[in-house]
């Protein structure tokens, strides 16, 4: 019953960004021919380094080098440790040295295999060799796929501080292969739902619809309906980062929906309580309780938000979220310029606007309207997965 | 007697890079005016991180200080030391946390004072501190103003390998204040007049003509003098690097002019031996050598280019020089694409070509005629300084 209509499916979408510009390709079980993909992107291919993610370099890794091996191209491979703690000096700087003892030259293809820690680290690793050599993600998590491998932000954390250190450097082909997902534990594939119903609602109100009907059959996995999904979410997204590639704009900034308190449930909740997308789901009902609060959108936008979020198997409320220990996290936010904190709050399902100078007062209300203060929300519901 | 015109002097040189173009400004004395020139140049500013080398920081840094005091400009210093060494994956690691500590966000502007090694750290620490934060840079020698200061190249060293990781990230602005000249070594300072001579040989006949009437005053670093062929060589760099800021077209590749030479005397020689612009003078002698070799340019080109650099008491050829030793190092070079060396050739004074596809015997010929094996030259001189 997905999609509804009977065009033929589109597979890929284009990020218009001039000479930047690139592919991301979206298909089922398209792993056995990776190389010719990347070769067709890239012309000349005679290297490629794959950096995976050592929780999928056994179950995926096999085609992905066969296909290489294949068409005949010099293939080094890195692994890289799963978790979050990959996201390192000590890992960029392990993996520049790899790169420089593989041989690298400006005409190498980096290929990033995993989820968002491999491609952003990877990534960096790229942006910087040599000052810059290509990256190909392939993005093996329903997060990555439909945020990070997208719109060129590559990067590692420091000590106490997310994402702090890094570089926008466009991929020159996202490889998305819905089967990978075939693997992925519930409750991170319920988390990457979170960054597809964000599309929905800061951007395109009928994929919310389409998300409203089909919410169950993306949570069974039915590769058509992933398909639809991704695309639709990789659409947005290659619409907003066409817009604004560096972040000047401000109308990148959307894709933050929900995203100041996510960083700071996630950095109180402590790093790994929360998967990111449960934080976000969370913090986008917070942005929208705020909204609501403000006046600035209907109450219903909220309810029919916390009911495709609940569709999706994700928690809309944290019981233990605390405005006194997550206001202070929200002002250290490296997106606050001179103290002053923004939200990216909706008018209506596929609309968001930029809020600036918001009363303190009415943040902590939202807050705490998420939580075990609040009144008006159910219980919280069970983590997932 | 210089410069011979009456014209009022020009102070200022703009790299011409659409919304990243920039102005070099070129004075003497102009250090206690840091701050007005960098307000004018970036807008806003608050605040302030000066990365400063260690052994200019006493010197220098007072002036600094007291500039952006004045101005009311929370100021940061770090201090780094001085030396090769210090573009390392350690200083920059320590320098990414000292930015965070600091409470660094987008607006606060980093100052890099000294010379290449702070300009070149410093500057990727910008590029990739919250993925790129504006950066000012202040050289304090000779071979940085006119070179690395100028054209957007940042990055460290890894184990091994000059460079083998940065970024593309030019400057907000450059302030060149030649008396922070006076207190350079006589090496270093002749070693800078280097890089100073190849812009007239591979883009400026007539700047050229004028360092071979003013060699003497530049060699007495008399202000005026400092200024005009500092000013010329900015321009000649503007020129370039306008062309091909990422080193794509292969424009910017004259800029290398002696340098694939002088990268393996550099590494064959033990990093140290030779300064930098001296390898680089030795390294446009070999180059010279091989283009009248290839019957590319008349023999006068090599002589004057011998005569200029001997006025301004660089060495003009290695007594240990070796091929074998120097060819595996050249087929090492990060330039080289799929093993093929490619080198800036002079045809007159003031106009180079790239040529690939050379015989590897004229390349060791080039070599051995500017070593003791060479008959045609010269015994080499004691080292100056």
């Amino acid at each position: 019953m997905v999609p509804e209509s009977q065009t033929p499916e589109v597979n890929s979408v284009q990020v218009p960004l001039g000479e930047r510009s690139y592919r991301i390709e979206i298909r089922t079980g398209i792993l056995g021919s990776v190389a010719s993909l990347i070769r067709d992107a890239v012309g000349d291919l005679s290297h490629v380094v794959v950096v995976v993610d050592a929780s999928v370099r056994d179950r995926w890794g096999g085609r992905i080098e066969a296909s290489l091996q294949s068409a005949g191209i010099r293939t080094n491979w890195s692994c890289v440790p799963s978790g979050e703690t990959s996201k390192s000096v000590e890992q960029l700087s392990r993996l520049w040295e790899f790169l420089l003892a593989a041989g690298c030259d400006r005409r190498t293809v980096v290929v990033a295999v995993g989820g968002g820690v491999v491609g952003d680290l990877a990534g960096f690793a790229a942006a910087t060799f040599a000052r810059g050599i290509r990256v190909v993600q392939v993005p093996t998590t329903l997060l990555s796929m439909v945020d990070s491998s997208v719109g060129g932000k590559t990067g590692i954390n420091l000590p106490g501080a997310k994402n702090m250190v890094g570089a926008f450097w466009q991929p020159a082909l996202v490889v998305i292969d819905t089967e990978t997902l075939e693997t992925l534990p519930d409750r991170e594939f319920h988390s990457g739902l979170a960054e597809v119903v964000k599309y929905g609602v800061i951007d395109d109100p009928e994929f919310f619809e389409w998300l409203t009907r089909h919410a169950a059959d993306l949570v069974a996995r039915r590769p058509d309906a992933l398909r639809h999904a991704i695309r639709s979410s990789c659409e947005s997204k290659a619409r907003v980062v066409g817009e604004d590639e560096r972040e000047t704009s401000g109308r990148r900034a959307i894709l933050n929906y929900g995203h100041t308190f996510a960083h700071a449930i996630e950095a109180t909740a402590g790093y790994g309580t929360l998967l990111h997308g449960e934080a976000v789901a969370i913090g986008m009902q917070m942005a929208a309780r705020l909204a609501v609060d403000l006046k600035r959108c209907e109450p219903k936008v909220h309810r029919r938000q916390t009911e495709l979020l609940q569709a999706c198997q994700l928690p809309t409320n944290l019981a233990t979220a605390s405005p006194d220990e997550m206001l202070p996290v929200m002002m250290r936010d490296k997106k606050v310029a001179h103290g002053k904190l923004r939200f990216v709050l909706p008018t209506a399902i596929g609309h968001v606007e930029l809020v600036g100078d918001i009363d303190e007062a009415a943040i902590r209300k939202a807050i705490e309207s998420e939580s075990r203060y609040g009144v008006e929300t159910p219980a919280p519901p069970s983590s997932t997965g």
